[in-house]
C-alpha cells in the first residue's frame, strides 16, 4: 500500500499533538488488555507512554518500553515523529487509577469503573464539557490538533459503546489473538444494561458503558476551533460515534494499514457506517529492518498513542518517507 | 497616584495570563489567612476563584465571591480584566488539598504541609522540573506570561522563604491588621529548621519552608521563553528571590499600589534588594463607585489571582483606564 492511503488537504501554521490517558477497570480483567506484562500493570501504561515520550526514558519504574514479544510500544514510534517534527506534545488527563509522572492538562476526570457492574463513568457530562474547555484552550496554541489516546481495555469499551450506539462493529486488538469471545461477553452485558436503562444520549451511553477518553475526546473535538484529527482506531472511532449522535462535527481519523487489514475487526465498513473520514498509514515496518516492528506487520500492537495520526502529522509537515521510517528505526534502536 | 507607575514596554502578539492554584496547611491555623470565611474553608478560595474565572459563577458550593465584609474577591477583577481582553486562562494546579473543578495543568504536586513540623515542599525539586515543562508547553502558546496565584496563608511562607533567603522582609496580608505576630512566630520556627539543616540551595529553602507554588512558579519562569510577569505581591517576590538564589533570570513583577502602601509591609525595599523591577497599579477604588472595592484603599485584601498584572495587562493590550474601571465595576455589581 501507499505510505498514506490519500494526502490529507489540511491547512495549518501551527499543529499540535495532544495524547489522552484514561483508565478502564476492564483492562484488569485477565485477558482483555496486551498493554502491560500483567494485567495489573496495564493501568500504568498510559502514564509510561507520556513519560517515555516527554522524557524518552521510563524513569519511574525501570521498564524497557517493549512487549514481551519485544515490539517496540507505539508510544516509541509515536515519540520518534514528534522529536523529529520538533513538536511538545500536551497530555490529557480523562481519569486514570494512579498519578501521571509528566505534567498534564488534567479534566479531573475519575478512572472508568467496570461496565458490567455500574455505570463506568458516572461524570461523563460534566468530563464532556471540561474537555470542551480544555478544547478552547488548546485552541489558543494551535490551529491543527492531531489527538491520540492510550486507554488499556479500551477497545473493549469502544465495542460497547459502537454497539449500543446501533453500529455493527468488531474491534481491534493489540494481541494477535483478538479475545474475541471474552470481548464479546463483556459487550452483551454492557449492552443488555444501555438497553434496560432505555437512555438514548450517546453520553449517557459512555456513562453507562463507556470510558473517560471518550467523553473528554469528544469535548475536546467540540471546543477546539481549527482542525482537529482523532489519531487512532476503533477507539477513536467510537468517539466519532458519540460526536455523530450529538449533533457534533466528528473529526477524520488517521490510523495504521495493521489496524484496517485487521480481519477479526471490521475498521473501514464501521467508519463508512459513522460517516467518519480515514485516513491510513504504512510505513511499512515489514521492510524497515526491526524484527519487533515487523510483528506489527503480522497483527501484533498495530497502533496505540496516536502513533498513526504522528506519522501522518510528520508526512503532512513535509518529512519524507525515508527521513519518517529512518527517526522510526533510529528511535527504536535507542530502546532495544 | 497614576494608573500604571510606569509604562511597561513589552513587546508582544499573543499574550496569556496563568493563574498557579496551590495550599499551604498553614491557611487552616486560625488567624494566618483572610481568605475564606473560615480557616478551614481557605483552602477552598483557589479553586472557587478559578472556577469564578471561568464559569463566572460559583457552581460548587454556593458561595457568593466576596468577603464577610462584602470586598469582592480579587478573582472578580481578574476576571473583568480577561474578559475584557478576551482571553481564555490557563490555571496550573501546584498542589491542592482537593480536586479543582475546572480543568487545570496539573504538575501532580502535594499540597504544602506546616513548614513548622516538616518539610513543607518534600518533592520542591520535582515540581520545579514539572513548572519547567509546563512553561516550556505553554510557550507554543503565547510570548508574554501574566503569571499569578492563589495561595491563602501564602504571605507567611513567602515571609518564610524571604527571611531564609537573607532579605529583611515583612510581608503583607489580606487582612486590614495584618496579624504580624503570629507570622513572625511562624517564621522564627521555619528560619531555625533551615539554619539547622544548613541547606543553602533555595529549592531546598521551599522543601523546607515554602509553598508549591513557588517552586511551580520558578519553575514556569525558567521554561517560558517569551516575557514573564509576575502577578503579585510578595508571594511572587518570593519567587523571585528563589529565581536569584538559583542564577536564573527573574521576572518582573505588577501588584497593586494597595500592596505598596501597606505599612506593615516593606514590598517596594525588598523588591530592590531582590534586584526585581516591579509595576504598580492604583485603578483609584477609592473613587469607582463600590463601596467594597473602596475598601481595598484602606488596607483591604489588597491584591490576589493576579488581579493588579491582569489590569496592566489589559492597559498594555490598550484598553483605556476608563475603560478598565467600568469593566471592573460592572463585574463586581453583577456579584452583589
Amino acid at each position: 500500500m501507499a505510505f498514506l492511503s490519500s494526502f490529507p488537504e489540511i491547512e495549518f501554521s501551527r499543529p499540535l499533538f495532544a495524547g489522552i490517558l484514561g483508565n478502564t477497570a476492564l483492562s484488569m480483567v485477565p485477558g482483555i488488555s496486551g498493554a502491560g506484562s500483567t494485567p495489573e500493570r496495564t493501568v500504568f501504561t498510559p502514564i509510561l507512554d507520556a513519560e517515555l515520550i516527554v522524557k524518552g526514558e521510563i524513569h519511574s519504574m525501570g521498564y524497557k518500553p517493549n512487549t514481551p514479544t519485544n515490539c517496540p510500544t507505539p508510544a516509541v514510534i509515536t515519540r520518534s515523529m514528534l522529536q523529529l517534527c520538533g513538536i511538545e506534545p500536551v497530555f490529557v488527563n480523562a481519569g486514570m487509577f494512579n498519578r501521571p509522572t509528566v505534567p498534564c492538562l488534567d479534566v479531573y476526570g475519575d478512572a472508568g469503573a467496570d461496565p458490567r457492574q455500574g455505570d463506568a463513568v458516572p461524570r461523563a457530562h460534566a468530563i464532556f464539557e471540561a474537555g470542551k474547555r480544555a478544547g478552547r484552550l488548546l485552541s489558543g496554541c494551535a490551529d491543527l490538533l492531531v489527538l491520540g489516546e492510550s486507554v488499556p481495555g479500551g477497545t473493549t469499551t469502544a465495542l460497547c459503546v459502537l454497539r449500543a450506539l446501533g453500529y455493527d462493529a468488531r474491534v481491534s486488538s493489540s494481541f494477535v489473538n483478538n479475545p474475541v469471545e471474552q470481548k464479546e461477553e463483556v459487550c452483551r452485558a454492557v449492552v443488555a444494561r444501555v438497553r434496560e436503562s432505555g437512555v438514548t444520549d450517546p453520553l449517557d451511553v459512555v456513562r453507562i458503558g463507556g470510558d473517560p477518553m471518550m467523553a473528554v475526546a469528544a469535548g475536546i473535538v467540540c471546543g477546539f476551533s481549527g482542525e482537529v484529527v482523532l489519531a487512532g482506531g476503533t477507539q477513536m472511532l467510537s468517539v466519532n460515534a458519540v460526536l455523530k449522535g450529538l449533533g457534533e462535527r466528528m473529526a477524520p481519523l488517521a490510523t495504521t494499514e495493521y489496524v484496517r487489514a485487521d480481519a477479526s475487526a471490521n475498521f473501514e465498513a464501521v467508519a463508512a457506517s459513522v460517516g467518519a473520514g480515514a485516513w491510513y498509514v504504512d510505513p511499512g515496518f515489514d521492510t524497515i529492518g526491526d524484527a519487533g516492528l515487523a510483528r506489527y506487520c503480522e497483527g501484533e500492537v498495530k497502533e496505540g498513542m496516536g502513533a498513526g495520526g504522528a506519522i501522518l502529522l510528520a508526512r503532512i509537515m513535509g518529512y519524507s518517507e525515508e527521513e519518517i521510517r529512518s527517526a522510526i528505526l533510529s528511535t527504536v534502536l535507542s530502546f532495544r
